[in-house]
């Protein structure tokens, strides 16, 4: 079945994309305010770990120092799906470019929660998909940790290991799994 | 505020993101077990539009028409967030090499949603981050629409728009926006 979405979910989506990458380098000081407290943002450090804040303090803070008015972005694409329970989910691809003019590809994705006017950034997870960097198989890692929370090596066909019943994803006939 | 993220989350990505590729290119006859009927899939067509299906039953024959056993996966990243009334966003970034030995940096997120034993894959949207194509400042587009919605233009820096009050993005001091 071809899925025939929900218009809204699309509008919110292609609206905040708009709004949010125009005042991230307009304004930056201002971006904040498409957060709440209980929101989380996501950056990768120098070294690809990953760096998780939350609170508007901190999210205002980390996005000042990262500098965007220095940048300037291009976004290629931006999909948006209606998701869980009003919510709205955005991945957008694009490219930023420094000041050195050397550009950078990169993904984020969006959780957009309603809220009683409109919606607020719940989620915001941002990666640069690097260029030159060759990917080797037997050396790719799971970077989706807290700062220094230590990483779990994934082989890029991972062995099926035993897992708890609670992450009992194949809800039918998941026996055969694990 | 560095954020002191609920740990099951991130076990639940990382455990996610495991089982769903290794499934995916042995079993790809059954990753639509990861799904429910209520879940979006979106896929870029070779034009790079958009397709997205919703249910079990056309998520599955969309999965099985892409032939993922002809491809073999690498993943770079996998960054995991706590997320809306107990689900789970994953950001998965990497690369797909075919049987033609092309290998095609792409990025996919996921929205895990709570259900009685375990979570299902209630949104999952899938791009190529592409390497050879320029990306033109005039030329970039939204392309998160449904086949063939109509898609809208999206500068880089774009002008903001007036808006509804309904996506009432910057809860505060949003009328200086528009």
């Amino acid at each position: 079945m071809q899925m025939a979405m929900h218009a809204s979910a699309q509008v919110v989506g292609n609206a905040f994309v708009e709004q949010y990458y125009h005042i991230l380098h307009q304004s930056p000081e201002l971006v904040y305010k498409f957060y709440q407290d209980s929101s989380v943002l996501s950056r990768p450090e120098s070294d690809g770990t990953m760096t998780s804040v939350s609170t508007m303090d901190a999210i205002n803070r980390k996005i000042q120092a990262l500098e965007y008015k220095n940048y300037k972005a291009e976004i290629k694409t931006a999909d948006v799906q209606e998701s869980y329970k009003g919510g709205v989910i955005v991945l957008v691809t694009g490219c930023l470019t420094g000041k050195d003019n050397v550009r950078r590809k990169f993904s984020q994705t969006f959780f957009l929660a309603p809220q009683k006017k409109g919606y607020f950034v719940l989620n915001d997870v941002f990666r640069y998909v690097e260029e030159s960097e060759p990917l080797e198989t037997t050396s790719t890692s799971v970077n989706g940790v807290i700062d220094s929370a230590p990483t779990a090596p994934l082989a890029s066909e991972p062995e099926i290991a035993p897992i708890s019943r609670a992450l009992c994803w194949l809800h039918r006939s998941v026996s055969k799994f694990w």
